[in-house]
């Protein structure tokens, strides 16, 4: 399998997690979005979609969209876990999950902050300013989603890391680049601070990535 | 069961139509989305995340997130089934589903749209070319990743619903709103008119619900 990433998109950096958690060790390419590689025919001919990641098969089937991916590596590769075996339980981490992943990252990204420079001409402050903004409202809701309920344990549900967590680390390295002031989520921090002192998630981090940039 | 819905809720809609397809039959409770209600005491404590829907067990546990909910009804009610058997089946139609719900309808839902005129001063006029935009990016990407794709079939993927189509479906009545060329999406357009000469589709639409406006 190969995998079509970019070092500092949030969602190839879940799938990198996913990968690491589960040993399965894959090829990695990447492509270059803020040149604006995603829109080059080579890659739209790969990905319609005109997003990373995509996940290419031995047999030349193309996975797209992180989430999907997630489910399919958890579908094809169950060791270890990143789902509870209850439906409640799994239900609950899936919805942890989305806040990342459909509440926060789209509307924060690469392609809308240049879309607001473009068509409403703000600087950089204020499309840092607007990043922040989401970002706070999600993460406002992921803390309140985790402070004070009991399946939350050393991660997002229960002691090992599951698909939550994979999704909300990468935002917590976004919230960082954008100046949010973590103070507000301390069950957030806390639970960042012991994903990324598990070698996977290290492993799969941005600076670590060979298409790195400073 | 409860569901805690709005009409016109994109997200609503979706589970509105896996509860109907799936013969699953629940409560349903509303709150204004335009009024605010979903900041409301009442309903953070219910819902943290601050949006619709939410379904109630009969247990009192709450889920949230369309696509969490519409996972926990495949796994507890798995007739007929929303996701087709072989996992890479299973990928594509996660990943169509997600262009709409993780892609397009988190960055012109009601609240951005509200920040957009809060914070840049937009017209309704403005807001609704934001939408549009965001709309035709998504359906750009979800007409290439169909039309000639011979999974495609009568819905999204084959010749049944997939969870796919249940989140295409309340995207096409956002793109109807805001004034979108459907002509641009053929395949979609096709599939959205199968759709709605389905009886699960037609029941669950905005107009037939109790707490429909014009």
């Amino acid at each position: 399998m190969k995998l079509i990433g970019y070092f500092r998109s949030s969602a190839a950096f879940r799938v990198r997690i996913a990968l690491e958690l589960k040993g399965i060790k894959v090829d990695h390419s990447f492509i270059h979005l803020r040149k604006g590689e995603q829109r080059a025919p080579d890659y739209v001919a790969i990905n319609p979609q005109k997003l990373v990641p995509a996940l290419v098969l031995d047999t030349g089937e193309v996975m797209t969209q992180s989430m999907a991916i997630l489910e399919y590596l958890e579908e094809t590769h169950p060791q270890p876990p990143l789902l509870p075996r209850d439906p409640i339980g799994r239900a609950r981490v899936r919805s942890l999950a989305l806040i990342p992943t459909a509440d926060i990252h789209p509307i924060q990204n690469l392609r809308v902050m240049a879309y607001l420079r473009e068509k409403y001409e703000q600087s950089e402050e204020g499309t840092f300013a607007w990043s922040r903004h989401w970002i706070e409202t999600g993460f406002d809701a992921y803390e309140a989603s985790i402070a004070t309920d009991k399946r939350t344990g050393a991660f997002s549900h229960g002691d090992q890391p599951t698909m939550a967590d994979l999704c909300l680390v990468p935002q917590v390295f976004n919230a960082a680049r954008f100046k949010v002031d973590m103070g507000r989520y301390p069950t957030i921090k806390r639970i960042f601070d012991t994903c990324m002192k598990h070698p996977a998630f290290d492993a799969a981090q941005p600076s670590k990535q060979p298409d790195a940039e400073t």
